[in-house]
C-alpha cells in the first residue's frame, strides 16, 4: 500500500552535483513509499532561457542520467519529460481562468528574481514568468499528487498550489482536487571547493559522474585551516573544508581525524587524499550506473517513452474530471 | 488557388441573432477565396464565465447550428471547438514565455473590460483574462493563418498577434509565423427592436432561427415616427426604425415605401407587415437548414470531430515547426 501520490520536478539547467544529492537521495526514498511521477521540467525551463534555447535538449538527457545514477528506478517511478505530456498545458490553461492575477504578482520569489536576473541582463518579465508557479500547480495536480518534497524556498509555491486546488473545488463543488502537503526535505548545506555557494556559475562543484581524477583535482582544491603552516603544526578543523565533506562522507573515520588533525598527526595532503577516497567510493557506483544508461540511448528514449505514456494515462483522468466538474 | 488561410472564431455566448449576419455572411463568401478555420472559443469563454459553465455546452450547439443554417459548409470550412484542439494550449504556453507581460498590460480593451464588468459584479481580473488576447494569438497562428476577418474594435488585438508572430520570428531566426493581416468586415450597425444597440441583454434581438410568429412579434415592437397619430397623417421615415430595417432587407421597394410613408399613403401597421414578410423570405431557408441539422445530433458530433481531426494535423505542423526552430 502506497502513502499516496507525489510529483516533484527539475529544471533542466545542466549536470548536476554533489549538493543535489539529499534531495535526489530523498527522492529514492520516497519511490518506495508513495507512487511518484518525477518530471524534467522543459516548459518551465523556457521562462529564463527563451532567448538561448540551444542547451534545453541536452540538458534533459544529462539530467535524465544523473536521475537514473542516483537510482530513480524507472520501474518504481513516472519519469517524464514535462513537455511531452501535453495534458500540463491544458491543466495550465483552464487554471489561469480561476486565477487572481494578484496571487501571481504576490508570489515572493517574482519580483525578487526578476531584479536578480534582471542584474544579469536578462528580461524575464513575460506573461510566462509571472504564470510560473501556476504551471507548477498544473503539474502538480494534473496528477492529483497529495504530497510534494519541497525545500523551504518553494513552500509558497506550494501554498499556492494549495489555494488554486481550494479555488477550483469551491468554485465546482467538488473534492477531485487534493491540497497537496509538504513533504520538507532536509536541503544539502555542503559549500563548494571553494567554500562558496556550491553553484554551476561559480565551477566550485563536484559532479555527480566526477571521474577520479576530477574528484582529487577538486578535492586539492578545498581550503584548509590556513594558520596551519607546516604538516605537523596542529590544526582547526573547524575552519576546515576538507572537515566539513569528512563530517559528511566519512562517518567513521571523523572522530580519529579531528584528533589527528587537532594533534598535527595527519597533514592535509593526507587528509584530502582519504576525503577523495571517500568521495570515490561514493560517487563510483553512481559513475558506473550513469555509463551503464549513457552507452544505451534507446533505453533512454524508451523510459521517457514508457513515462510519459503512463503520465498521460493519468493526467487524462484527472482532465475528464476536470472538465466534468467545470460542465465543459 | 487559395489566397491564403483564415482563422476566425467567436465566443459560444447564445444564440446568434440577425446583427450578426454581417460576419457570418462574410465568412460564407470568404469560404471560397481562402483555406478558413473557425473555431467556437469556448476556453475564451472561461474568462468571464469561469463562475457559472452551466451554459457553456448548450451554448456551442447552439452556435454551431446558426453557424451551419447561414451557410458555413463543413465540406469547404474546417469548423472547430477550440478545446477540442489541445494544440491550441500548448501554443499559447510556449507563446507565454516570449511575451512581455507589458504587452498584455496596455491592450486597450483590457483595462475597460475589467471595469465594465466589475460593475455588472464580475470579478475577472484573472490570470487568463490579462492572457485572453495570447490565446487568440495561438489561436490563429497555430494555423499560420495570415488573414484574420476582424471588426475595427478587434484590430489592436490582431496588432499584439502580428507583434507575437514577429518576436517568435526574430528570437528563433526563423519566418514560419506569418504577420496575419486583417480584411476589416462591415460591422453591423442595425439596431435592436426598441432602437438600442442590438444586445442578448435587452432581449431586443431577431434571433437567425426565429419562427414567423416571433418575427411579426419583434417587428410589431418596433418604434416608428412618433409624431405619426393616424396612419394617413405623412410619416418621417429618417427617425423611423422600420426604414432602417427596409433600407436593409427591402431595397427594392425602399423607394416606393419612402414616397408613400411621406404621404401618408401606406401606415406603419401595413409597412411592419410588409418588413415582416421579407424578413421572412429572408430568415425562412436559414431556420429551415437549421432545422435540417437540429434534427441530427450524429451528424452535428460528425462535423466536429471532423473538423477537430483536420485541424490537430495542421496544428501539428506549426506545433513541429515551432519546437523545431525553439530547439525543444
Amino acid at each position: 500500500m502506497k502513502k499516496g501520490t507525489i510529483f516533484s520536478g527539475m529544471r533542466p539547467t545542466g549536470k548536476l552535483h554533489i549538493g543535489h544529492l539529499s534531495v535526489l537521495e530523498n527522492w529514492v526514498k520516497l519511490q518506495d513509499e508513495y507512487n511518484c511521477f518525477f518530471g524534467i521540467v522543459d516548459w518551465h525551463a523556457l521562462t529564463t532561457a527563451y532567448e538561448d534555447t540551444s542547451e534545453i535538449k541536452e540538458n534533459i538527457r544529462l539530467m535524465l542520467l544523473d536521475w537514473l545514477s542516483v537510482g530513480l528506478d524507472p520501474e518504481k517511478s513516472t519519469i517524464i519529460v514535462q513537455s511531452h505530456v501535453k495534458e500540463h498545458a491544458e491543466l495550465h490553461l483552464l487554471f489561469s481562468m480561476i486565477t487572481p492575477l494578484s496571487w501571481l504578482e504576490r508570489v515572493p520569489t517574482y519580483k525578487d528574481q526578476i531584479q536578480q536576473l534582471g542584474k544579469e541582463g536578462k528580461d524575464i518579465s513575460t506573461y510566462g514568468f509571472l504564470g510560473y508557479p501556476l504551471l507548477q500547480a498544473a503539474d502538480i495536480l494534473i496528477y492529483r499528487a497529495n504530497a510534494v518534497p519541497v525545500g523551504e524556498d518553494q513552500l509558497p509555491h506550494l501554498e499556492l498550489c494549495r489555494e488554486i486546488a481550494r479555488r477550483f473545488n469551491h468554485l465546482y463543488q467538488t473534492d477531485i482536487l487534493p491540497e497537496p502537503q509538504a513533504i520538507l526535505a532536509k536541503v544539502s548545506l555542503l559549500p563548494g571547493v571553494d567554500g562558496r555557494k556550491m553553484s554551476k556559475s561559480y565551477n566550485n562543484f563536484i559532479p555527480l559522474g566526477a571521474a577520479v581524477e576530477e574528484i582529487l583535482e577538486k578535492v586539492q582544491m578545498m581550503v584548509t585551516d590556513p594558520a596551519r603552516i607546516r604538516k605537523t603544526d596542529p590544526g582547526n578543523p573547524e575552519v576546515c573544508l576538507v572537515h566539513t565533506y569528512q563530517n559528511i562522507y566519512n562517518p567513521a573515520e571523523i572522530e580519529e581525524i579531528r584528533l589527528s588533525c587537532r594533534s598535527g598527526s595527519i597533514g592535509c595532503v593526507a587528509c584530502k587524499k582519504r576525503l577523495a577516497g571517500r568521495l570515490e567510493e561514493f560517487l563510483t557506483p553512481i559513475r558506473e550506473r550513469r555509463v551503464y544508461y549513457e552507452n544505451k540511448p534507446q533505453l533512454l528514449k524508451e523510459i521517457l517513452e514508457n513515462g510519459a505514456e503512463k503520465a498521460r494515462a493519468e493526467a487524462r483522468k484527472t482532465l475528464d474530471l476536470v472538465r466534468s466538474v467545470m460542465k465543459i
